[in-house]
């Protein structure tokens, strides 16, 4: 069997696979020292009680000859989630249609399988820094991959550059790796680079119910034009504490015009529905239990503790004298390493005399080097003496 | 944004599709009748009470922040669920490791993955007839498709073809749509015509818990060579009723030598941390209690009940002297269409006349016209009264 030659183009080992190993051979070296993970972006919260209620009932319906659920009918799932979401956006001031929603088992599966509707040679356009599964996706399919460097300077807000002709560009906001939440101005510059150069936008907004400040967009769809450009990728998982539940939803317009006369929304479902088979039954009752009023409230709660960590981090910080992006509209805090030094020795040295875990700026490629990001999920005590032993490591 | 040209080469509606809105149009045009769908292989039965157990149970520690789950460390699945998976293949007689097993969400959306890891090129070998997917998913990844024609006089059994060098090699059984089930040495050619071709074989175990007869192959571990040769790619829809909770697993040995010096293995786990994240928890959960042993007893009732449907099509089969495949280690009974009409002539007359619904075997294949695939999911009462339909509209 001849095999795809592309995966010789991606790392051999997964950022947080090194993390996960390089902790683990810590620990093993040192089983008294207590160690404190900010690293990996997982929700730490138990589920809201209208999502367990939920799922209970969920698994009453699967126990029962007259209520019980097989295959769902379409890999894009049930009607009554389809509805819930596309009324969310509603909600937000955007337009879409229940049949340009297509719920999936995450963000993570539909970043990658959408590269199927792709030309095996597409340039995809990348800020950098940035979530890695992005970059490795690409090239994995054989794509192009460039990059658009943010900075420190701009709030490490990434800015279209006119002299690449993409097919694919990533957008995350609030961002992943750094914290950053892209402006109505900033999109919309995007949104003329994608219709200027007939790409394609795919706007990752899995942290999207983090952002508390007025007036910063909360899906693309609040731009003019996006809905010609651009999909949304997006994600129960830290909206709803859902990294163990598995659900995420996408966003296809029926409306897209960068494709010619490919009709994305079309191949996409017809991809879904010949390499997928839908989201489970009880999953999917529990995501629009996440939806309704009160997981809404219930949720929000969860997710406002969460941003209280992030204050946490974001005081010790100002108070250390170090640099941050984040913290304000997301549960990432994007710290500049002290002392110039670069992003893995400074995970090291936090691990090794402070046993906090961080993750290394520069795994999420080279504009990250020098950084380190830090995750607001956790429990407030853990977080609180996290800073606390940077604080005396530092000083 | 240049898309995927390859969508081009595939039929713009999926065959399962196309019977669900013909049975539609025909039930909105008669709102009086009503139709029995023997068409669609989705089980019927609820979830066994262990199954049911376990995921109420799971539920409850997504509500506890003391036992709450969020990601699962590794996208291939919980130790716990991978060494029961091991376990089940340790009482087949077959030896697989915790490390090559995989949990997914389903075959169907490993059957699909799984065609990342193969070259843009390459040449897939498909008995005819076949379940669509595996010719869909290969056109849209860009690959050649060859066909083995069966036909009944072998009983539906495809023999390698020296003639044709293939990359990957389908092999289902029981056989959907045939319901036929592969010797030993049916499967022993088979891993052969692999060694000789370097070819890798992709075999399709999810209808593994319906064989009933001593002596054949539960999985194509069974065979010698086949650790140097075969991925098994098996699902718990069929085995624990599972089509609405998706669940299913693939085993990539470590010993494969038909993908030369690429460790396969490897590749796939890449390949699913990178765009996948794992199966719910609760999934996982129910599927290891799926696999326990009351969990076990109370499955193979349910399959003990499909088989008793099954019995009751093939003996009106019998009687009225219709050729067929399949029914005995298999919920699938592939009939000859009488008369020798085409199927779908005899379809769209069965719906009409009978009001019931089978799937046209042409649409598994050009080896499949004048066979109709009939499934034996569904309550007793129904199939009785679907085969006395039949019988009188025949008679």
């Amino acid at each position: 069997m001849r095999v795809n030659e592309n995966f010789g183009r991606i790392e051999q080992s997964y950022l947080f696979s090194t993390v996960a190993r390089k902790v683990s051979a810590y620990k093993q070296a040192n089983p008294d020292k207590r160690v404190i993970r900010l690293g990996i972006g997982d929700v730490t919260e138990p589920l809201a009680p209208a999502i367990i209620d939920a799922m209970h009932a969920a698994v009453d319906e699967m126990a029962d000859k007259k209520t019980f659920r097989g295959y769902c009918d379409d890999a894009e799932g049930y009607e009554f989630l389809r509805a819930a979401v596309a009324e969310r956006y509603e909600s937000l001031g955007a337009e879409v249609g229940v049949d340009e929603v297509f719920i999936s088992d995450g963000a993570k599966s539909d970043l990658g399988n959408f590269l199927d509707l792709t030309a095996s040679d597409a340039v995809a356009l990348i800020p950098d820094p940035v979530y890695p599964a992005y970059v490795d996706t690409n090239l994995m399919n054989g794509h192009q991959v460039r990059y658009v460097h943010s900075t420190a300077e701009s709030g490490y807000i990434a800015k279209p550059d006119d002299s690449i002709d993409a097919d694919l560009v990533y957008i995350c906001s609030p961002n992943n790796p750094t914290g950053s939440v892209y402006g109505a101005d900033d999109l919309a510059a995007w949104v003329q680079y994608a219709l200027d150069h007939q790409a394609l936008i795919i706007f990752d907004s899995a942290y999207e119910t983090f952002i508390r400040t007025p007036g910063l967009p909360h899906t693309i769809y609040e731009i003019d034009g996006a809905e010609r450009c651009a999909v949304e990728i997006s994600s129960f998982s830290k909206m709803a504490g859902f990294t163990g539940v598995r659900c995420g939803f996408t966003v296809v317009p029926k409306t897209l015009t960068v494709a010619g006369s490919a009709d994305l929304n079309q191949m996409w479902r017809r991809r879904q529905n010949t390499k997928f088979n839908g989201v489970p039954y009880i999953v999917q009752r529990a995501a629009q239990a996440a939806l309704s009023p009160l997981g809404r409230t219930q949720t929000r709660a969860q997710v406002d503790y969460y941003l209280g960590n992030a204050a946490v981090i974001s005081q010790g910080l100002d108070e250390m004298g170090i640099f941050y992006t984040g913290a304000k509209n997301s549960p990432y805090v994007w710290m500049h390493c002290p002392d110039n030094m670069g992003s893995w020795d400074f995970f090291d040295r936090l691990l090794e005399e402070a046993q906090v875990v961080g993750t290394p700026g520069v795994g999420f490629g080279p504009a990250g080097e020098g950084c380190l990001r830090l995750s607001a999920f956790g429990q407030r005590p853990d977080i609180e003496e996290a800073i606390a032993r940077m604080k005396a490591m530092l000083a």
